[in-house]
C-alpha cells in the first residue's frame, strides 16, 4: 500500500486532529463520553455536565441510530440534533454524532464538531467520499469484520478527498466469541500506529458489551498506545433505550476516570 | 422474531418474485449470469448472448462497483448503465445491477429490472428503506459478517415498506479460511427456507473466489434447495477489470449449465 | 506444499480406502450411519439393522466421547466397545469409532475397522503418528478452526508414517454464526479434491447441529463431490445421551436415503 | 455453570499458584521468558541469564514442540529436557515446558516445575485428566477457537482431579484477521477474573506473531489485570528454529521490562 494514510518518511508524525479546542493525537489523551442515544434534554444535560466534571472533553450522543431491527428505537432524528445543539452551547463540549446518509450531512454539520462513521457504514463509499469533501473531523469506526487493511483503505477514501482529519476507532470485531458482544482487537492500536499516521481511539463499550469489562479494557487501550477513549455513559443504564448493558453509570465512570490518569502517565501520556 | 419476512401459518408458501417474465421462487430455477463489472459494449453483448444461449434468463453487470481501495476500478457509472440498457433491449434479458446510494435509485431504476443491494450495504438502512419504497424486486446479498438473523432483519427493512419482492442471496461469509475468498454458508439456504418465505439464491463466484470451485459449489447450492444461481461470466477472465479469478469463461459456464439440469431434476426442480 | 497427500503427476487418482468390503473413493458413495454414542445393546442393534436396511454400509458409534464438560456423559468406554463388537458380528457392518488416546489404540483396534480422529484431536500429533503406524483406515475429522492447509498437514502426519488409508471428513468450522452449531464449509470438498488424492466425507450432523438441516446439506455434499456421508441416527433422538438435536430418527433417515440416489446419479456417482 | 473453577461466595479470592518460590496470583506480577524451542545449551543459558537479570522469575523453553507440518523442527525431545534441567540448576529459575502426550508426563515431570498445556491440546481430555492427577502447577493455554466457557471447562477437567494449581494463559484466538498471527482477546483477562478464581496470564508473543507489537500488547495485558506475562526471547531471533518473527531480542526485552514496572504500579501491582 502506498497510501496517503501511511506513516512513512514524508509523514512520520501522528496527525493532529482538532475538534474545537480539543487536540487528538498529541500527548494529551482525549475522553469522549455520553449516552449511546439522545433520549431527552434532561438525560443529555445531566450526562454532559457529569462527564465534563470528571474529565471528558468531548460529548457523544446519537440522533440517528443504525439498528439491526427496523422495529427498535432508531434515534430521535432532528429533535435529537436540536437537543445536542443546546447541550453543546450550555456545556461548551465539542460533540461527535453519527451521520448515516449523505443526504443528512448538511443538517448534521450544523451541530456536529466531528462526524462519526459507524461500523456498518465503514465501507459505505459514497458516504466516505462525501464526508471527505466536508473537511470536518471524522471518527471512523472499524467495520465488524474489517481487516486492518480494509479499514485503512476506508480512511483513504476520506483522505484522498483532501480531508486528513481522521481518527480511527477500534470498537471490537466479530468472532466466534459469545461472552462479549464483540472481541476488542487490542493489537489494532499499535498496528495502526506503525502503519498509519492517524490517531487511534478505543471504544470499549461496544467492544465488550458489558459494563463490568469496560474499565479494564479501557485501561488496556491506553497502555497499548491509544490516543483516546469513547465511553458510553448513561444516568440510569437500566432504563436506556439502547445499549444499557454496556453503559457506565456516573459512579462507574468516575471510578474509570480515576484510573485513567496513572496508566496514562505510566506510558508517557497525560489526561487533562 | 415476529416479522413480515417469517414463514408462518399466514404465509406458508414461498413468495414469487417477478422480474420481467422471470419468476423466482417457483419450480423453475433461475440463473443470473454476466460480468462482475460492465467494461464495454462488446464485452457485455458477447457475454449476454452466450449466457442466454446456454440457459441463463437474467443478466448481471455492475455499473457502480464498491471497491475496497479508492484507487481500484470503481465501475463505469452512467455510461455503464447506458450500455446495460442497450444490451437489455437487444437480448430481452431482464437485468440486475447494484445500487449503492439512495441518490442513484432513480437513475438506476431507468434500466434495472431488479436492484442488487451488495454485501457492504446490507445494513445501510436508509438505502434499504428507499429501495423498499420503490416496489422494484431486490436481490439482497448477505453481509460479510451478518448472522442469519441480521440478514432477515435487513430484508425486513425492505418488506416493512411494503415491498415483498425480495430475494436473499448467500455469497459467502468471512471466516478464518484463507484458501477461498469467503466461506459459502451452504446451510443458510435451507435455514432461510425454514425461517422465511423469501426465495434464496447462491452466488458461488464471490463465495469461493476461485473459478475452479464455482461449479461444484453451484451444484451444491441447487441440491440444498436454492431457487437460483448468480454466476460471474467473462469472455476473458484473465483480462477482467475486477474479479477475474472467480469468473467462468464461456466454456466453463457451458460445462456448469450442462450439470445444473440433472441436479435440479434430482431435487424436484427444473431449469428451462 | 510438496506432500505425500498432494494430488500431482505421480498420484493423479483418488486413493481407494478399503474398510472391510467397503471401498471409499470409488464411484460408489458410502454412507456411514449410527448413533453419536453407544448407549445400549438394544439402541445400537436397532439402529444398525435399520440403517443397513436403508442403504448404509458402515456403522458409527462412540465408546469414548470427548465432551466439553467433564460432567457430561463421556461414553461407555470398554463396555461400549464390547457392544460394538457384538453388533458388528451380528450385522456384518464394518465399524468406525473414535480413538482419543494413543494408549487406547490397541484396545480399540480389536473392534474398529476404521479409527476416527475427532475434531479436537486433529492436531494431537502424537496420536496422529501412532494411528499412522497401525495402517488401519482413518477417518480424519477437520479441526474446528483448522485451515485447509493445516488439515492436509494433519493427514500428512499419518501418511508420512506409511499409512495412506486416510479419509478427510468435513464437519463444519467455527464462525460467528449462531443459528447452526457449526458452519459447513462445503467448498472444502472440491478444494480437497483438487489439492489432495484423499477421499472426502461430509458429516452434516455435526456440521449443522439441527436435524431439519441435515438432509439438504447432505445432498449438497454429494453434489459438491463428496465420496460419502457420515450421519447420526438414533431410534429416539429426544432421549439421546448426546447430540440428540442433530440426530435423524429412522423415518427421517429413510427420507434422506431416498433422496441420495438421484443426486448421486446426477453427478455421476451411485449408491448401492 | 456450577464449577470448582468458578469464583463464588465459597471461593472469592484468586487462587495462589506456587511454582518453586514464585507465587502467581498475588500482588506481584510474574514474567516468564525464554525461547520458543530449546535449541542448544548456549542458547538457553545466555537467554536464561539475561531474562533473569532483567526481572523474569521463570524460564520457558520447549523440548516437545507441536508443529503444523510434520517436516518442521519438532523440538529436541529428551536432550532438550536435559539442557533445561542443567540451566534450571545453574540459574535457579523455575521452568515451564510443554507436555503433549500423557506418556511423557513422568519424564517431563523430572524437570518441569510447571506443565504447559498448549493450545492444540486444550481439549485433549485424557491429557488434562492425567496432569490433573499430578498436582503439578499447570499453565493452560487457550485453544485457538475456544470460547471462554470451553476454556473454563478445560480447566475444570484438571481441577476436578484435585489439582487447583491452574493458570489460564490467553494467547490469541483465530479470527479473520491477517495482519497478526492471532487476535489477542484482551477482554478474556477481566472476563476470567470475574468468572473464575484462577490467575490469568497473557502471551503476547503468540498472540501477535510480530515482535514489534509484543510490548504494547504486553502492557495492555497488565493494565487489563493479568497476573503475569509469558514472553518469547531469543538471542538472535532471525536465526531461531521456530517463532523467530515474534521473539524479542535481549535489547527489546530490556525495553519492555523497563515499561512493565510503571504500568504495574498504575494498576496497583508490582514487579520484583
Amino acid at each position: 500500500m502506498n497510501l496517503v494514510a501511511r506513516r512513512n518518511s514524508e509523514q512520520r508524525e501522528t496527525t493532529m486532529v482538532r475538534v474545537g479546542d480539543v487536540i487528538i493525537g498529541g500527548p494529551q489523551l482525549v475522553v469522549i463520553a455520553g449516552p449511546c442515544a439522545i433520549e431527552s434534554y434532561e438525560q443529555l444535560l445531566s450526562t454532559a455536565l457529569e462527564v465534563k466534571r470528571l474529565g471528558a472533553t468531548m460529548l457523544r450522543g446519537g440522533a440517528y441510530k443504525p439498528r439491526t431491527s427496523p422495529y427498535s428505537f432508531r434515534g430521535k432524528g432532528e429533535p435529537g440534533l436540536e437537543i445536542l445543539s443546546q447541550i453543546k452551547a450550555l456545556t461548551g463540549l465539542p460533540v461527535v454524532t453519527e451521520v448515516m446518509d449523505a443526504r443528512d450531512i448538511e443538517r448534521v454539520a450544523d451541530v456536529a464538531d466531528m462526524f462519526q462513521i459507524g461500523s456498518r457504514n465503514m465501507q459505505n463509499y459514497t458516504l466516505l467520499t462525501e464526508v471527505g469533501k466536508t473537511k470536518r473531523p471524522i471518527l471512523l469506526k472499524r467495520g465488524l469484520a474489517a481487516t486492518i487493511e480494509e479499514w485503512i483503505y476506508a480512511a483513504e477514501y476520506i483522505l484522498t478527498e483532501g480531508n486528513d482529519q481522521v481518527v480511527m476507532c477500534e470498537r471490537g470485531i466479530r468472532t466466534f466469541g459469545t461472552y462479549t458482544r464483540n472481541t476488542v482487537d487490542i493489537t489494532a492500536i499499535p498496528a495502526l500506529k506503525e502503519l498509519t499516521h492517524l490517531p487511534v481511539f478505543l471504544d470499549p463499550s461496544h467492544g465488550t458489551g458489558r459494563w463490568s469489562l469496560v474499565s479494564p479494557v479501557a485501561l488496556a487501550g491506553i497502555a497499548a498506545g491509544a490516543d483516546g477513549l469513547m465511553i458510553e455513559v448513561h444516568p440510569q443504564p437500566d432504563l436506556a433505550l439502547s445499549d444499557g448493558k454496556q453503559s457506565l453509570n456516573f459512579e462507574h465512570f468516575a471510578e474509570l476516570m480515576a484510573k485513567v490518569g496513572p496508566v496514562a502517565k505510566a506510558v508517557g501520556r497525560k489526561i487533562n
